[in-house]
């Protein structure tokens, strides 16, 4: 099966945007197998998108159009590809009522526009939209291909790929008894992407069904294991041995699978060992609490924490010891461990985590530049400090300190932490 | 003058590269004033590149080509352009020498493969890079359009553009006499992207140039005010008049310019009147705190804050009384007051602001549903507490509640609160 997309949007043209949809839905379509030739992206000119949607249908069996199903005068999508298959447009009571329950939610009031977006081609079918108002839609001109139209919003373009998309063209690639692609992703703490490479070269090159891609995300590497077979099943039985092969390698830089997050391994180690944490957050401000607390039921291991930005703050909340910042600085190993110890006392918890560090862009030293964070552990066993010199910007050192203190954290829960 | 992008490279169509590329040359091509139809993304493929091509150069005056010049085997861009305008391919001495320097100014040895990036479609003439061995192409097919080949690593493509692509651009224009296209964004908070445009619909139509453009960000409203002029000075002087009418309709929900972010608007009015605040975050769990600390300086405003989960926290840090939660429960008006009245006294601030709600996805009851959310705020003139309902998964809810107290932050500093 060939597919094409088509990113409408102005904006897109104008470069205020970086299209990351198209990025996510080509990996949809790579893990299911199916080839993708070209992606279009073009502004708000029904004519232009006409044009393209017809040139689409005759390269590909599956047409994605991305943007311009929003409630404005300029959302021309479904209009334009009325146009492109001699369509009028329709009302489509499911849709409407789906919208009309949307804003009976939010409890506020619906205008004219936003009854538009319950008009389709004539024929097409509405594809629910659990994220938001404008309905995505699958339009079957002639029976063999298709034409989906999805909103730009990323949030309510991946609901829509899930749930409707995904499963659609599943079950059309079961009909034509296509093969599936299907891969596996690991992701790992701790060291760069060359390095990883290097310490699994020799495993990377024998491999041709499944292959091993490495990619380097934000602050850590991770590895695609993609096979092809005959069914899910079997791309499994394909992935697993050479799975095992790299975790056995590769040992504690592992952290988990796929999209969870570095959060989500901590949380479920914190609640399946019944353990409690309480934070004291200096330079992330706030951010490792708020990764924490994005993990559904946290308030079973997480009850407080304090962000101390001030002296002031780490002397009266945590008990640090005056003397410690006068003679170290706030940011020094002997205050994370003060910290941390702090704020496990403070919130009467099992572990207690304290971040520390300079995240810019001003108030570097030689001795201290930007980017030097110290993470504090505190638990029953004692108490370490743990040295990190990070480079980037202010919040891409509040992100990488996060991580730092959470992968600490994580490594203490498995029994692994080494200095 | 009408450009078009092509942006070549497989791993686009894996979706295993986000292409920042093309964002980046839209936006310099929209500050020249150049119009952008069509980018269009295709892989490592002769035949498919050079139809492209072909199509693109019948439609556009400028093509500009990106990827597909490295040194290896699948980097075919230079040999699909010949192709499409029957061209063979021709040594040029002069980026051989400039390659060869590099090597040298590296001290490594330079392969076979190398050489072949001094090969251009004949007639065609190198664009020197600065910052890798691959130089950029300029093909003129027949003197009256142009078509540009820039390697796809970023930083080489960004020099190449500066120093090469952009006076070419320039002098061409000279010759034409157009003029360039400039744009401002206004943010605005608290309505729907739809009747925020019913609000200014009459604006929006009288308007030729500047043209007025709504579009949705996440919980927000961005109007694109857009300029034709032959200056930046000009479009300024169009777009200021239709900036101020904007302004003056949506009043209080407008809030800021371009990139500049929620919370850096309420940091600027932080500093500016010299007050300081504390949070107390129940079920945001820190973004709140995180998004204040991301502006540098916020350590002049923000010394602490208490992240109060359980309701013991909210009792044994903030002074909570105990039968508040009792009879009211912790998602409410009331404890919402006492968090702000108690964040307020225990950082010793000029203001208080707290957040308390579920965040979901368990949770919620017939009564107090999944995104329900309280924001307290407390000052020297009083204690007020606000109800809002969101819609949307727990990273949704968390991200409307934290841009809610915000926005009351700002407009209570701005004196503009109303219930």
């Amino acid at each position: 099966m060939l597919a094409e997309l088509i990113m409408v949007g102005t904006e897109l043209l104008l470069g205020e945007i970086v299209d990351t949809n198209s990025a996510y839905m080509a990996q949809q379509l790579a893990e299911l197998g199916i080839d993708l030739y070209y992606v279009t992206r073009v502004g708000d000119n029904r004519g232009r998108i006409a044009g393209l949607v017809q040139q689409a249908y005759q390269r590909a069996d599956l047409v994605i159009i991305a943007g311009g199903l929003g409630p404005t005068t300029d959302d021309l999508t479904k209009e334009a590809v009325a146009d492109a298959f001699g369509l009028g447009m329709e009302l489509c009571p499911g849709a409407l009522a789906a919208i009309e329950k949307r804003f009976d939610l939010l409890q506020i009031s619906m205008s004219d526009n936003n009854r538009k977006q319950a008009y389709l081609p004539a024929g097409a079918e509405a594809l629910p939209n659990p994220k938001g108002t404008a309905p995505g839609v699958l339009l079957e001109p002639d029976k063999r291909k298709a034409v989906i139209m999805l909103p730009g919003v990323p949030v309510e373009l991946r609901a829509i790929m899930n749930e409707s998309v995904i499963p659609y063209i599943k079950e059309r690639l079961g009909e034509k008894g296509v093969g599936i692609i299907y891969s596996r992703v690991l992701r790992f703490y701790g060291l760069g992407e060359s390095n990883l490479e290097s310490m699994i070269q020799d495993i990377i090159e024998v491999q041709s069904n499944p292959t091993i891609a490495p990619y380097a995300g934000s602050g850590e590497v991770r590895l695609r294991i993609t096979a092809k077979a005959a069914s899910e099943a079997e791309a499994v039985a394909l992935i697993e041995p050479v799975e095992k092969q790299l975790v056995a390698r590769l040992g504690a830089y592992f952290y988990g699978y796929g999209d969870e997050g570095m959060e989500t391994v901590v949380a479920r180690l914190l609640l399946s060992q019944g353990q409690t944490v309480a934070l004291a957050e200096s330079c992330t401000g706030g951010l490792i609490s708020h990764k924490l607390t994005n993990v559904p039921g946290s308030s079973e291991y997480y009850m407080q924490g304090a962000v101390t930005y001030s002296n002031l703050a780490k002397e009266s909340i945590l008990g640090v010891d005056p003397s410690l910042l006068v003679r170290y600085g706030a940011v020094s190993d002997e205050v994370a461990r003060a910290m941390a110890a702090g704020v496990r006392q403070w919130a009467g918890t099992d572990i207690g985590l304290s971040v520390t560090g300079i995240a810019g862009p001003g108030g570097g030293t030689e001795k201290k530049p930007v980017g030097l964070v110290f993470v504090g552990l505190s638990h029953a066993g004692g108490i370490e400090a743990y040295r990190h010199q990070f480079v980037g910007d202010r919040l891409q050192v509040k992100e990488r300190a996060a991580l730092a203190a959470l992968d600490i954290l994580r490594q203490h829960l498995l029994g692994s932490v080494t200095q």
